[in-house]
């Protein structure tokens, strides 16, 4: 290996953590302001998050291009390569969430004219919150390098499946209850679930946080709360279990 | 540039190019499993087909990795450089359009104690059909290196979206008309844009052999019938619009 090669891809790779921490930024912003959006039925707000959606997708493809160049370039390896490709696939994560935050903005705007169903309003805010607030950690364990915190967002990944379960849930016996709430509850079952998947995505940067840092791939195992191999009760309680999505 | 590593690097494109191939042919049975497992309720091939994702995993994870290897070890530039990309990118796309059918092969093992909901198994078959269609046709595309063949389905994108609203319609429709759909209508919204996204992979990787074909990022502008944009109606017709996520 050539030290000299290997030194300045080390230095050339920083500039691209802080252009990912950047885009973390924007993301994070963009997922507070959905939820303050669909809660609020603030379409101007929701107006505004989809229009600065571009703005993520421009830096995740400039991320993405300048990644590139540098391994073409510097033949990083070890620790700088993991570090690149980890910033690559960080940025490809949160430019997801950015668009789950864009397509909550979106239901917002169609459910603008809908009476709102206050007591799932708070339900939503609060998922919502949990989820912001666990890639706001992952951020900062991406930011310090810090295994144990990234470690701490992956085990805690079933919190948020619990919230969108029991959302589900809620939203259903809602629809069944009364009929003009099954279009709105449609709507927000595709919220809930869009939040959930933003979870999954912290979920997800927390495992390539493991990755870059030990260059392991297997962050460990952890008891996941799975709806399809929960024990049976009823046939209405099977069938409304919802299955975790994971794309 | 070094012509003999260039040459080499082009060289070592075209296995993992096969190996996406390889891939797409996976992705392409799981989807084809998948609808026949949620119209039929066919709970032993739903598990089969959930219990062979890990290896479209295993294998976007080693596409991914040789992609990696081969840019850091052979710089290659211009066309090899972005058919290594766009190999690395389009496995991406695939692995996902397998978790999406995991996703429906998950709630086709929920929905199995469930009446089902007979003309709407057949917009989903309809719909199913139509998206395994678009996924081989790319995958045609790819492996021809037919720009015009790839453009086609990329324009053809808003065929899979009305098709989408008019299931999400149907679907309401039906959890209005009768309480006992609510619970396995939810399920079917999901799937019903689990297929849709199916879809929005296959014009993502339209775009990608746009791009490793052209050099070009962008293929061009399409209209594209949007929901939200719609002239509004009835207040029912615009908050039953479904508008497009697109993640």
């Amino acid at each position: 290996m050539n030290e000299h090669w290997a030194k300045t891809g080390a230095e050339l790779v920083e500039p691209l953590v802080a252009e990912v921490a950047r885009l973390g930024g924007l993301a994070e912003a963009q997922i507070a302001d959905c939820v303050d959006a669909i809660t609020r039925r603030d379409v101007p707000l929701a107006q505004a998050l989809i229009a600065r959606d571009p703005k993520l997708d421009r830096l995740q493809a400039d991320i993405e291009r300048r990644a590139i160049e540098l391994i073409a370039s510097h033949q990083p390896t070890g620790r700088t390569l993991r570090r690149t490709v980890a910033a690559m696939k960080i940025a490809n994560n949160l430019e997801r969430c950015g668009d789950l935050a864009r397509n909550i903005a979106k239901r917002t705007l169609v459910l603008s004219g809908a009476e709102p169903l206050t007591p799932l309003t708070r339900s939503i805010d609060r998922m919502g919150r949990l989820v912001a607030s666990r890639l706001k950690e992952v951020l900062d364990a991406y930011s310090a390098s810090d295994l144990e915190k990234a470690a701490g967002v992956w085990m805690r990944d079933d919190e948020i499946d619990e919230h969108y379960n029991s959302l589900f849930r809620e939203l259903l016996t809602y629809m069944m209850g009364d009929p003009r709430t099954i279009t709105p509850g449609a709507h927000l079952l595709f919220v809930a679930k869009n939040l959930e998947r933003i979870g999954d995505h912290a979920t997800n940067i927390a495992e390539i946080i493991h990755f870059e840092i030990t260059g392991e791939a297997d962050i460990g195992e952890r008891p996941k709360w799975d709806a399809l191999n929960a024990p049976s009760k009823t046939a209405l309680a099977d069938i409304a279990a919802a299955p975790k999505d994971e794309v």
